[in-house]
């Protein structure tokens, strides 16, 4: 058991050069080095890929002998991995990584010129062989389960289905009834912001909610990001537009909530597979929890609020609930991620409906743009002016992520849970967010989820933490009892 | 050639990634993942070495078959480096390796308490395994010529020791002379300088001297440095100092004339031994170039005055001149570092007469710092207070590295030398100078040493550029009637 888990410690730390070099490339690095920089990224992982795969994990592998459940989960993770890459070909493995790269660029070029022609036989390519890899690595009932269990490890298809028309005729309901209510005055958020101020107020957010800036740090990117360098290396990135405060607001406390499960990983799980968050739907219920339950709260805002204006001095005659509300409007909107709480799952479901379709060969890559339009009247009652601002806008079907867009909405949907689970635990929640106490909300997601690592599945986990299985009427809830106090409709 | 030449190439992608480690933890490294990140720069440079040393190597090496003079380079820098590796033994290499990091420990805590003695037994140590491992590489007349060999290929310490003592008695006799003149008014320095102002002003010098921004960047540490990431990624840093101007624009000069030698190396010498400087010596002759021949010209800063007057508006009643002798004064100070062009190479004989002498055993550890002391005396005429300004001042003999203070001086020389060559191609250097048309002077120190690279050993490209031979006396007339100027000195 320890030469394997030296052996994965060692190949980290490889791991960790390339999370560098990857850190580096969204912020820092000179353009020039752009194309230099991915053979670097390229020959390192190639090093880390061969030396997973080899002979040598297997011999520790098979003469492993686990003494807790923590090995145990090593096990079960590093045989899962070798399994999954033991049935692609090797041939095949490579054609759809270059498949991925060409479509990611025509994607990049349809987009710009909202072209659809231009990504159509990229992405056609990228399924097809998206679909011969599922065929070799295998499936029970459905093609898509093969997809999720990259993302979300034993979440299964038919999970999705069950729960998804019952949520989504709730939220096109409420967003109908929303029209009915008072809507936000968002002429408020109007105006020019300095981007050195949203800087050193976003450091203050960071600060309030004990990120260790000593382990970790602050930067700008295009997109923003969490990543771990290594222990005790977990850096953020933000997004600041000078004329979107929400922007470098929100996107500050989503990754936060991020780094907040990465820096709560404890040491010694570190360098080995279990050292990471339970899946990707529990990495965004972390980064949803503090950024939306808390963060864009009303106590949350009563307590900031004072901050805020020293920053932002033109907001000292703005009322905090007129702030609130406005930062909590909803809308009809077409981008994915501009979307606000309400509306935002639509938006996922939508695009879950059709990747598992596509994959399960019921409809075709030619009817997406079709698709998509129809069910955005369908759930939204909007459509697209063009493909760039409909099926072209998100890159992951491009380099072929397929099955990770149900994560974001997992995320909502397991903050909301968790929030109920711990209100059994910490009495009066609002008040201590309404007073700047976050530390017992981090204590308890610490002790009940960021410490457990990648030790449990994530259904296991769930249930640990709230005694049930996903369920999709916690985020009901919480969304009708706030949207209703947004919008002053009374039942 | 060709298998040898793609090791080479893997494994450098390697050092590159380990490069971006080393930045990272000068710049924006968190404090906190320090003693990670020993860890995993350690576990990769072990790898690179391993694989360095590898049956591989030797086996590509021998069956080579190299066509051009680069080829012949590349096999010659690859066996030397091979050859010294094996025959030092790996228990006393290990020895070494631990003794340098724990007397650099100590040297820190010495160094702060101006206590000697916690410095003494680790220097004795770390002088006593570098005698053995001298031993074990062999050498023809002096230990300390295998010292030289690792920074500066194929000089003597005899050509030191001829060279030295003339270039000294000049040195002392003219600060002496210089008392006579008239000493410049620094008083005009005094003040505060906005950070971000010398940031900006910094990036216009970076400009101004082709220094190219999309294939690099500017970042601040304490201690300023360049590093070539990789082709097409040649960083520099600087240091900012409230209180003194001069540490920013020497600094960012300095490392800038760095970098144009590491971006001036052809892209094809890239990740291959000979795609590196000649020497330590000659690297610091680019730097010095750029710093002391064009930086503290009077034609530069009658160029670049009215936009450092922009930046700096409290300049605009003082005359060019004044602020150029200024920056030029010449005083008998105890620190290495910040010594002016015409004492430094002192600081730099004082420290080689010494670490020779104890390297072949003439002197002790025990007397280290008394004859520092008298060596001070005798060339400035000044003494210490205390050790931390005297013998613990500089950090290189604490982490092993006899043998590197000579490459200092040498970029000194080999700068006059090279300017000299250099006045025989290009007509009017002083009048492109003032005119800001730095390009000419690059291109030609583009054609004469970046673009050779590592292909040839330092003596063979000073011959070559200058037909001659290191001679110092380039430097010697350099100084006399630079700082006859400033000091209005008539001879």
């Amino acid at each position: 058991m320890e030469k394997l888990k030296n052996h994965l410690k060692r190949l980290s730390k490889f791991e960790n050069a390339l999370a560098l070099l990857h850190w580096d490339m969204e912020t820092y690095m000179p353009s020039n080095a752009a194309e230099r920089r991915a053979k670097i990224i390229g020959e390192i992982s190639t090093y880390v890929f061969e030396e997973f795969v080899s002979e040598k994990t297997k011999e520790y592998l098979e003469s492993a002998n686990p003494k807790t459940s923590e090995d145990e989960a090593i096990i079960r993770l590093v045989k899962k991995e070798l399994e999954k890459v033991e049935k692609i070909p090797p041939k095949l493995f490579k054609e759809l990584q270059i498949a991925n790269a060409l479509s990611q660029q025509a994607w990049q070029k349809a987009k710009e010129k909202a072209a659809f022609n231009i990504f159509k036989p990229h992405l056609e390519k990228v399924v097809k062989l998206q679909k011969e890899v599922i065929e070799h690595i295998g499936y029970e009932k459905n093609r898509y389960d093969t997809l999720l269990d990259n993302y979300e490890p034993g979440l299964k298809t038919e999970t999705l289905k069950k729960i998804i028309p019952t949520l989504r005729k709730f939220l096109v309901d409420f967003v109908d009834e929303l029209e009915n209510g008072e809507k936000p005055n968002t002429d408020i958020l109007e105006g020019e912001y300095d981007v050195e101020k949203q800087r050193e107020f976003s450091l203050e957010l960071l600060k309030m909610l004990n990120y260790d800036l000593t382990s970790g740090r602050l930067d700008a990117s295009a997109h923003p990001f969490t990543i771990s360098i290594s222990h005790n290396d977990v850096r953020i990135t933000t997004r600041f537009d000078k004329y979107d405060i929400k922007n470098s607001i929100f996107s500050t406390i989503h990754e936060c909530g991020h780094a907040l499960y990465e820096q709560g990983i404890p040491e010694e799980y570190r360098e080995l597979p279990i050292g990471d968050g339970a899946s990707m739907g529990i990495h965004e219920s972390q980064s949803r929890f503090w950024e939306n339950i808390v963060g864009r709260s009303l106590e949350f805002w009563n307590f900031v609020y004072p901050t805020f204006v020293k920053y932002f001095p033109r907001f000292k005659d703005v009322e905090v609930e007129e702030f609130w509300r406005a930062i909590n409007i909803v809308e009809r909107s077409l981008i994915r991620t501009e979307a606000d709480e309400v509306t935002y799952n639509l938006h996922i479901m939508l695009r879950f409906e059709l990747e598992e379709a596509l994959i399960n060969d019921k409809i075709t890559v030619e009817e997406l743009p079709m698709l998509w339009n129809e069910k955005m009247k369908e759930y939204l009652n909007i459509t697209p002016k063009n493909n760039a601002e409909g099926v072209l806008q998100d890159v992951h079907w491009a380099h072929g992520s397929f099955g990770y867009f149900p994560s974001y909405m997992l995320g909502n949907l397991y903050a909301s849970q968790i929030l109920f689970a711990m209100k059994k635990d910490i009495q009066n929640i609002e008040e201590k967010i309404q007073s700047g106490q976050f530390d017992e909300i981090l204590s308890w997601l610490r002790n009940k989820i960021h410490s457990k690592g990648k030790v449990l599945e994530p259904n296991e986990l769930i249930k640990e933490i709230s005694g049930e299985e996903l369920n999709p009427n916690y985020f009901v809830s919480y969304i009708k009892e706030k949207y209703s106090k947004v919008y002053r409709i009374t039942h």
